[in-house]
């Protein structure tokens, strides 16, 4: 109980910061979402740049609060970028989120994320279990950008277990997006179970989650749990909420109800319909 | 009449054989109305892959159900990645669908789309008439992307007769789209009169019908054919319903139910609304 | 009074030259708006072309009515295709609008836009005042791809006057984004202050103001400033009314109804509530 009260004074804080420092966030990111992406970080309160070229990302990165770096349409021009940006985020301290769409999927983002892993700190890794679980090596169910029939049967315990390896191993926090979220930096884990399955029936779901949390850790440098905990939790919280209006599967009103939920929620609303159990 | 009947049932066969396999597309397409596409899948009961870098083409293509190729944004790195992608999906032996937007306005256009026919063998040419016509050769009627003047005058029997000699230079389904949307593989012929015009105040309308054969020729490899009717006729009927709703132009809102609809149809109301004839 | 009645006269011909001539537009744009440009602009009744190889640019510009350049993701490729689009363009006389969007803020965008410039006669400079104030040098204030904090402070004079000294030095149409939007020929001004601050809160409203820009000149290339008053106007006018509709900080659905306001707006509403002095 006492944890709980405190969670909820911490995610005040954060929401109070990002409203306060309205987060500039450099993304290099896929062109399929990447509109979807940038509408949420504004709707968020941050402030999106996206701007992929290497011939400017050091200046762009210096003047950022943060980096999401999103490999849904990787190439070879862009990962020299995403490598660069990530190098001057750690020189200028600011926090690195990585979403490694596909890991495991190609050779291309394996060794690219592989390589963004042996170059640069990254302070949240944010992806599917598939995804999440390529990481530890060895895993070879794969099923494109999506989850594998295999690793939806793991269990949150599994899944928790998992995460925390990857967390050990790159020293970040780790979030596993599924039926339950799942957020460790190793020690600590929060489980945040809001959100509907219908949302993946939406390209960039996924993808936006990175995206809040580049205006959530943008803003947050010195509590990155628990603003990871906050865009993960924004995003299933108003997904949710969004859903449960919906009558028919009418998806392209689901992705508009859900961006103008994160844009207009009021913080008591959030907390009460925020789901989470916090170890 | 027997006929019909016949239609109806293979259509359904189709849209079972969709839910069934939730096709798995890979993507080579514009970076104007990629996101839309990827939601028009996603509702169809598809699951979409965008990805253009030659580098991880072979593996994309390797686990994917079809290909779908939109030169709508070439440039001279993705025409490379189209060509393998076809080239792959051939030995695959998965469906390959081929929209050549604006094919005979530019050499880039032409001389990429002519390339790629003469290296893939592709299942469906998705254009409007203009573009197949200019397949024939020797049509110099460009209006850029859209549709000349000259050839908004030409009668569904020369549409008809055009695209049957496509069909036979190429050994494939064509899928004209205008007024009445002809489809033949150059002996059958199944005339789709559903829609509206103002959906060409959209962008992307043309884009996504291709998006859509992705799905149900990803699903339905035995019968690409009627796949290709259910695809083309899908983003009539849903379209045609959702312009029926609107009072004013308010395109917006058009796209956002044309989205919902594909996602919400019943096919009951698909077949009811649907407005063919077959020869 | 009488210049009142005479700039209504005028507008009235912009937009009867835009259904007349349904302007062909070129853009070379950035991949984050790219689907809302094209949209507004077939909402406007222009027909929009998005193509950026340089194999192409020739033949694109040369059917177009007016080119539109925006450098909002610009890369070592995109550069090279702007300038010799713009080389083209103006070849042919049609129109050519720049967006310099981040001007100041990163080399490549600075020396990129200068290149342009030097080498490109532009119609219509369209920017924020941070971009526009970069381009008389020595302007240090950037926040990315913002306005900066202390250029939030300038007043409509200050904005004028830098505005006509932009314009003299590039002998083209300044339009300058802001609370009250100021458009100049170096000689004329007209003030427009309609809009609301939220729409900042949407990405790609200024992009889009250039996108309107590109029809309403491209479809009247012998008045280019009442073609520049009418596309920026048309913004602000929208937006207003859109925003005047909105109870709670839904951003998705504002910029749903922006955009259905442009496809459906009647003259006479556009002229009642757009706001503007004449000078």
């Amino acid at each position: 109980m006492e944890k709980k009260i405190q969670l909820k004074d911490e995610l005040k804080k954060i929401k109070e910061n990002i409203e306060k420092n309205k987060p500039l966030v450099h993304n290099i990111t896929n062109y399929v979402t990447v509109n979807d992406c940038a509408n949420i970080q504004l709707a968020f309160g941050g402030s999106p740049i996206m701007a992929d070229s290497v011939l400017e990302i050091e200046e762009v990165v210096s003047v950022c609060n943060s980096l999401v770096i999103n490999i849904g349409t990787i190439n070879e021009r862009t990962i020299k970028s995403m490598i660069k940006a990530g190098e001057i985020a750690n020189i200028k301290g600011i926090p690195v989120i990585l979403d490694p769409v596909g890991y495991g999927f190609t050779k291309l983002r394996t060794d690219g994320v592989d390589e963004i892993l042996s170059k640069v700190k990254v302070s949240v890794i944010k992806g599917n279990i598939s995804e999440i679980k390529g990481l530890l090596k060895g895993n070879n169910n794969i099923n494109g950008v999506d989850v594998s029939t295999t690793d939806k049967e793991l269990t949150v315990e599994d899944i928790f277990e998992i995460a925390k390896k990857v967390s050990k191993i790159h020293s970040c926090i780790v979030a596993v997006t599924s039926k339950v979220d799942v957020v460790t930096d190793g020690e600590r884990v929060v489980y945040l179970s809001n959100g509907n399955r219908i949302m993946s029936d939406i390209t960039g779901t996924g993808c936006m989650i990175g995206a809040l949390l580049g205006v959530s850790l943008g803003g947050n440098r010195d509590n990155l749990f628990m603003g990871t905990i906050y865009g993960v939790g924004m995003m299933g919280v108003c997904g949710e909420i969004a859903t449960k209006t919906m009558k028919k599967r009418e998806l392209s009103t689901l992705k508009n109800n859900i961006l103008d939920k994160v844009g207009s929620i009021k913080f008591e609303e959030f907390l009460e319909v925020l789901n989470y159990e916090y170890e």
